[in-house]
């Protein structure tokens, strides 16, 4: 290339690195006027009591804009993907005011509300305008106090304390609501209807702490007693933009064994079993491709938390330890296919396995694929 | 609330949204804007020669906006968010030209051109500028034909039949590359090497064919012999995007056994396990926070896929075993844990394995985390 040619060139590369910057700071700027004008429909929207996230508007703006993006050759998944992203940041400038679904109750007590779950229901409660005192185990002795003036009593501490906390209220008011987050809910449940006779629910906020607020969110609901006494409480937890699930306490511990205590004991174990061997882990995720970076960082992120919260969750039931046990024994069988070297019993048992998981698997594969992309974007997960 | 001024917020509303959709119109045609000069950008890159993907000008750029952001308070973790997404769209549209490193390459055959990921290579030549001949199994008369001419022979065909197809290879000429992109290195690298006695290479992306070109992915390198000879296909990639990564084809190896091997397994276990058992997979679904979701979709991602792919990956090589059977004797360690309800030796146990994976582990919380809200964007992963 003759040195003209290479000079025109870079000129005209750095004409148009020019124009896509200032189309970047156009960007910002619409961010800017966008957030103006969301901030506005949060306000209205806390005065009037409307909820901050409304699914049909969501979709039927996301269509509209997507069929426009079409007509101008723009990706519609890039718009779409860009929207949401943007709709995330929107939900989150709206939180700010919450309207309050019953002005009636005097005041909420949440126990542990100082933890990170706790915390999290602390400022909902008190963006929505109610008036909540926190209790800790250091301040037990306005515990009693605190209990007499209470509309709700939402207990928030880790499984192990649970049941115990539970036992050692104090005589609740007859009309107050008793209600905990624990992420087990046969035992606390129990323990709640004998602790109290008035409303009792049992809750379980399917997010951990780091979430933005509570939109898009599941919260399990095992009803105890008196529904019609804490229905405002559901609503209130819909205003915030949750979706309930409402099941019964068995049920719920049944699914957390395959969900919870099956999968952080497997991960355990895979944790434990690559420490043993001791690859050399920089080597490992060098060589990985994303989807293996993600199937990593989803053994390791475990060993960033708190043991005992593991420990509580998987020793908490003995009976799932059954439901572990079988897992190594399938594991063993499998073993013998390969020992074996029957590919054909493996492939057929594969497939059938894939029959039960249905379509749910290509749900799966796509949406994981996508998720690696917006993983890949960021250069994700590389050490 | 008064009929009037419910009137009055209704209106007020209607209004902002109106204001909103417009900002979001605006959005849309700065893309098409982008799009237009990312287009010219990738001309230039093409006729030059310049990279695609270069690492400091993103980050430079980045930088530029998050500051701007943060000067008209818009949050710089969104502006990253949607700038790493647009970045995404540009280099798939400039993904249409590349520099040709190697002019002198006559022709290059790829064994299995057809396929998913044979498909890939064959686009990412020809966009460069070379001659490429696709050869499947049922044109294999012409192949001698095909190879007397061939520069670069590339082998790109399921994992159980590389050894055989490179054993198969007619003589190639003395100064053509041979090359093979399966997922194991050692074998087919060892076959190549007996069946030519000129320049070969051990090759594999580490991606798959759904990612969206080479940008920014990991591709390992196997050398095999004349490194000087097959240089200009490392340049190449590297001008497509890739970061390379040079390891003994052992070494290569020993990693795969961790990376794939185990971690398909295990998923094929849990996923024998879960059909085994027979839970209700929408109440399990429904029932899970964003990280199980995720969890689960690792899972049932795998049955989406090919048994016979992964069937070749798990039993390919038998020195793999050991691996998976001491895993098993480690789950049935730390059930034992569980059955004597000794909580405080997992305790220390996952303490030390925390302390193994040191830094990474907080990474992969924190990227884990990140990807989860992005996931939660879409609302993916839900029944």
């Amino acid at each position: 290339m003759s040195q003209n040619n290479s000079e025109k060139f870079a000129q005209q590369l750095s004409e148009l690195r020019l124009g896509i910057d200032e189309l970047d700071s156009q960007l910002i700027e619409l961010m800017a006027k966008r957030a103006e004008l969301t901030c506005q429909v949060g306000e209205i929207k806390a005065k009037t009591g409307m909820p901050v996230y409304v699914p049909e508007r969501e979709a039927e703006m996301l269509d509209k804009r997507k069929q426009q993006a079409e007509q101008l050759g723009v990706s519609s998944s890039l718009i779409e993907d860009l929207l949401r992203r943007i709709m995330r940041e929107s939900y989150h400038l709206q939180n700010n005011r919450y309207r309050c679904i019953n002005p009636g109750i005097k005041r909420i007590v949440i126990i542990g509300g100082a933890g990170a779950l706790g915390s999290v229901f602390v400022g909902l409660f008190e963006r929505s305008g109610y008036n909540v005192d926190i209790l800790e185990k250091d301040d037990w002795e306005c515990a009693a106090d605190l209990f007499a003036a209470a509309s709700l009593v939402l207990v928030s501490v880790p499984i192990n304390l649970t049941v115990d906390v539970i036992h050692s209220l104090k005589k609740l008011p007859a009309d107050c609501i008793l209600a905990d987050i624990t992420s087990i809910k046969h035992k606390p449940l129990a323990a709640m209807m004998e602790a109290h006779n008035g409303p009792v629910v049992g809750l379980h906020p399917m997010f951990g702490p780091d979430a933005p607020g509570m939109i898009k969110q599941v919260v399990v609901v095992c009803h105890g007693r008196q529904a019609d006494k804490y229905d405002w409480l559901l609503e209130q937890m819909q205003t915030w933009g949750a979706s309930l699930i409402e099941v019964s306490a068995d049920d719920h511990d049944q699914a957390m064994a395959f969900i919870q205590v099956m999968r952080h004991f497997n991960t355990f174990v895979y944790g434990a079993h690559l420490a043993g061997e001791n690859p050399d882990l920089v080597q490992l995720t060098n060589l990985s491709s994303p989807i293996y970076r993600l199937e990593l960082a989803m053994v390791g992120r475990l060993f960033a938390q708190s043991p005992t919260l593991y420990a509580d969750i998987i020793f908490n039931n003995p009976d799932n330890f059954v439901l572990l046990e079988r897992f190594h024994q399938r594991f063993g069988e499998a073993l013998k296919l390969l020992n074996n070297g029957n590919k054909a019993e493996f492939v057929r048992q594969f497939n059938a396995i894939g029959e039960w998981f249905g379509d749910y698997a290509k749900t799966c594969l796509i949406d994981s694929k996508r998720l690696l992309l917006k993983a890949d974007d960021d250069q994700m997960l590389r050490t």
